[in-house]
């Protein structure tokens, strides 16, 4: 069943036992993966996936709901200066590796002012990264604006700022730290911001520290914008979705020792 | 000190007080860092860096000789089966996050046979990568081969193999199990195996299991041929840059409880 190829749709497209295909998909099933009629594939819904086959009248017949996959473990908001070049391929690679909102941003040292364009083409990126990574869902990519107004927005519980070369904590020590592992609410959300080439000025750090935004290191070396945001992103991922198997493992026996 | 520019150089550049400086080192700092006779930057030997300036001959003076940065803490072998693109940016992130040896190998799946050229340049990248992102050593590329072949030639007492799609134990959750973190060797070696588009086939997983590689999950997400490695040597050298400053703690002071 996992091999099976897979897109994403939206509600409105499920016509009772059949999924009409948007001029797009069909493309994409039939001259990119050269799907036949009655060949199967998948079809992410927001509520569950669909197992479907392809009919003869540029629709899909609905064969079977699948069980949900469960959601990813953590919701990452992703505070990224826009670098000079490379953010396609940071919103595409955020989005495998499991980034939930994408908040693009204008710092002091941001050298362009992306075009209005661009915001749907990073849409239109993650959309196309979610399918091939076989996420269920889509990240939110929210329209770029200025640092400062995007800190006061954040409401997460956990909030760190990446900063090269001073001696802060690295993220992985902070992720392990009691404060963070052991709280338990649904889904945690974290936000990390990640500067532009040059990195932040110092004013930008202190109004994040004001803000309530950690300082934190991502190892030794000093990482590119366009590096810096997989690594922090790979690392929370990674943290949580560890910790919630052994969550789960807890729920079903009595809690052993963890160290 | 640490926002000076940096280049790396090789011993045979050091003749009495000066720097030998190659024609690409010069265009480096003169046309692109716009350095001016008398400017200082520091120049990365193989022993220990040194804090040089700009003198008018097309040398450079060495002033000062500066204490060496530690290693890093763990040497990584990244072992990647060649994507059909995106190589030079995996040396070039690889780099960047702290890879110690890259072996590119030719899986079942491997569809493009590299030209010679291709090592040449992908060392290139990587010497490129050391000097941006501070590191002092260039990691060692090899020559591309093939995938048993390499197997056979790793040493290293931990072998990983990237596995999708099946129930295999995460990478951190191997890395923190105490077979792994209650070996204390100077250096520790760990050696991860990367498939390309398609994943390994079931006879290459198998061979490397033969090896004693054992099979890994980064996730509940497909990542890419080109953003699986990048996700695996920020999860090994994050983990090992944490337990090196743990263990620096339990050298100074009696050991804390560490959770």
């Amino acid at each position: 069943m996992s091999q099976l190829q897979r897109i994403t749709i939206t509600p409105d497209q499920l016509k009772d036992e059949s999924l009409i295909l948007t001029g797009a998909q069909l493309h994409y099933l039939k001259r990119v993966l050269r799907l036949q009629t009655g060949d199967r594939f998948i079809a992410n819904a927001p509520s569950h996936p669909w197992l479907a086959a392809l009919t003869h009248d540029h629709c899909a017949q609905l064969l079977e709901a699948l069980p949900p996959k469960p959601p990813l473990p953590v919701h990452i908001h992703l505070i990224a200066a826009l670098p000079k070049t490379g953010f396609d391929e940071v919103v595409r690679q955020s989005t495998e590796l499991g980034v939930g909102t994408l908040w693009p941003i204008l710092s002091d040292r941001t050298l362009l002012k992306p075009s209005p364009k661009k915001l749907e083409r990073w849409q239109r990126i993650a959309a196309e990264a979610t399918e091939q990574c076989e996420r269920t869902t889509v990240p939110a990519i929210r329209a770029p604006g200025p640092f400062q107004a995007t800190l006061t927005q954040m409401e997460t519980n956990h909030r760190y700022i990446c900063t090269a070369r001073c001696d802060a904590r690295h993220l992985l020590e902070h992720l392990r730290s009691p404060e963070t592992s052991h709280s338990r609410p649904d889904i945690p959300q974290i936000a990390i911001a990640i500067g532009p080439e040059g990195g932040w000025t110092d004013a930008e750090v202190d109004q994040a520290v004001a803000q309530h935004y950690r300082p934190i290191s991502l190892g030794p070396t000093i990482l590119r914008a366009v590096t810096a945001p997989l690594a922090a992103i790979a690392l929370i991922q990674s943290h949580y979705t560890l910790k919630n198997s052994i969550l789960k493992t807890e729920d079903a026996a009595p809690p052993p020792q963890i160290n």
